[in-house]
């Protein structure tokens, strides 16, 4: 009751200012996910792309402010499109001219964010994850900002209901005084083994690194200033004082900034961190056997996510995706059968995360 | 050296007429072989297609007469542009106006090669098989047509190289006197099962039935009457007395055959039957891992046969076949991803045999 008390008493400003981060290049979901077209661009789990998925579930202007989105150069066009298409074309776009991994990105979107007003709270979002439980997300963004308001830096943590290797865990502190449902972060901990992930779940006090924060604009930009300062000031530099609608970062400045992921350069090393743990259906859709995993309810009695007009014959546990005609399987079991404009992939659903050698190989890369 | 010189004495009338019989509508290779398309019309094991290549094998007017081609009406237009193509435009087509299985094909050519002269040897030679030693093919069925000239109703048996279950086995008789390299057939044996598929290969004296057959027109026609009375005068009727060129059998007669295998209507009950044992690189293709296995020689050192720009990823002793943009094969093993124009068969090798479950299925069949 006394949650549900505070969160009907935000007030217009408290509202935070959605970052979406929508620069990911990623390669683990090829064919369908490719160097042109990143995950994010792409409808995974159901009929949408993921980043309008992504803008859509921000879109309730009584809880968010118009969101930034921050995304590279080429792919402005596209991104304003799913602005439009998630009814929110008063999204501004941050436009990077070359990645540079996400504390440039939330760097950027902080000082663009508290230009006006230094205490604007801006929520960092990834534009590629499922939340299948929007409403458990919206309260646990409720309690983040609020404890941002209070001058942390806040993380949602996602209660692992599995052991899962594939994540980087948190380690949950103390709780905090005066605020609901918020811990100090203890510490990050890498991707574990199967044996540590099984441990976590079984005492708890860990959860899954969502890559969500929540913090003050100013707060962010002093910690940030104090643990990477060369990234400030590139981004300083990298937008125009006059800048409106959407922020064109000048190449040659932000170039300047290291690609860094902003849980290295800041979170790791303040001390002002803290996490809201929650449980909202979360996923980063990191594989195909994610993407099997969160279209579940689609599957056959034998556990096939496949379109109508596949022929199952002898098959378990299968995920058929992308488009191109009839597909049939043959005794078959654990296999992802996926077709996407750079070709089609087979492989087992438990070694999807090997898919990204292709996407690698075909780019190239050793 | 006896055989050779009287091989060399073939004189022009002991050539046999190949009667290519080229019925079949498999679906044991679905999806490159389809209902419309049956296998015979597919490039399967090379470049060309499996008629092609059997036309082609018996285009040596020094060995062979002119060929019939034993085909459905529907294929006519592909069956003439596939006899140009194999360099035989001489040959003749015999249509039949509904399938009607071997017997009344065998039957139907014996008429027609046998109209002038009733001692003409004929060879019933599937459309669809492959022959990978094709002097030695030569060499059998030079010694087949001696046998057939002296009385005989002879088949190619091949000498088995492994412990086959899905082909039917022939036990060998007694040599036959005076005939080189000739046995009695003693009796066809029904596809084994291991156990005793490994029995037959260790003690010997069983070879496989490859389904070709050698015989004079008129020994053909004798035993067809007398075992087989029905066929002989339902093929009689539909034949045109003075059909010339491409022979079309008449529709209402030819229905009136019963539609049966050569083997079962007078091979299993003739006491005229022989069989020439060969060793000739024979495979009827009858799955995709028998495709695999006549491909081998493609094969890379992890035992993949699959076109140049797949990716291969942890992978062994998978099959890629037919056209549709790249494939990445990641960490599967023994998989066949077939693509054709009806769709996409994922299926283990060697579970194969199951794909013809998928073109019934699609058929609307049970």
């Amino acid at each position: 009751v006394a949650r549900n008390a505070r969160e009907n008493s935000v007030t217009k400003c408290d509202r935070p200012v959605p970052v979406i981060l929508c620069g990911g290049s990623g390669t683990r979901l090829w064919p369908l996910s490719t160097a042109d077209r990143p995950k994010q661009f792409v409808a995974l789990v159901d009929d949408r792309p993921m980043l309008v998925a992504t803008i859509a579930r921000v879109a309730d202007t009584g809880r968010y402010a118009d969101p930034l989105i921050v995304t590279g150069h080429d792919h402005a066009g596209e991104v304003r499109r799913m602005a439009d298409l998630a009814g929110r074309p008063e999204a501004r776009l941050v436009l990077e001219p070359v990645g540079r991994n996400t504390a440039p990105a939330a760097v950027a979107a902080a000082l663009i964010a508290g230009r006006d007003d230094p205490s604007t709270i801006i929520a960092l979002l990834p534009a590629d994850h499922v939340v299948g439980d929007p409403q458990a997300f919206h309260a646990a963004l409720a309690r983040a900002t609020a404890a941002a308001r209070a001058g942390r830096i806040v993380t949602i943590g996602i209660e692992p209901d599995r052991p899962e290797t594939g994540y980087g865990y948190i380690r949950l502190g103390a709780p905090v005084a005066g605020l609901d449902a918020v811990c100090d972060l203890d510490r990050f901990v890498e991707k574990p083994d199967a044996e540590t992930a099984a441990g976590f779940l079984e005492t708890g006090g860990h959860v899954w690194n969502a890559g969500i924060f929540v913090a003050r604009a100013d707060v962010l930009l002093d910690e940030a200033t104090r643990h990477a300062p060369d990234i400030v000031a590139a981004c300083r530099a990298a937008i125009a004082t006059d800048a409106a609608g959407d922020i064109d970062l000048d190449a040659g400045a932000f170039a300047d900034a290291p690609s860094v992921a902003f849980d290295v350069a800041v979170m790791e090393r303040t001390d002002r961190g803290a996490v809201v743990p929650a449980e909202m259906g979360w996923s980063d859709v990191g594989s195909w056997q994610a993407v099997w995993r969160e279209r579940k309810a689609e599957a056959d009695a034998a556990g096939n996510v496949a379109p109508a007009d596949t022929v199952l014959i002898g098959s378990r546990d299968c995920l058929v995706a992308g488009e191109g005609g009839r597909v049939a399987l043959v005794e078959v079991e654990g296999l992802a059968v996926i077709r996407g404009p750079e070709g089609l992939l087979i492989c087992p659903l438990d070694r999807s995360q090997e898919a990204r050698q292709v996407a690698d190989r075909l780019a190239g890369k050793p």
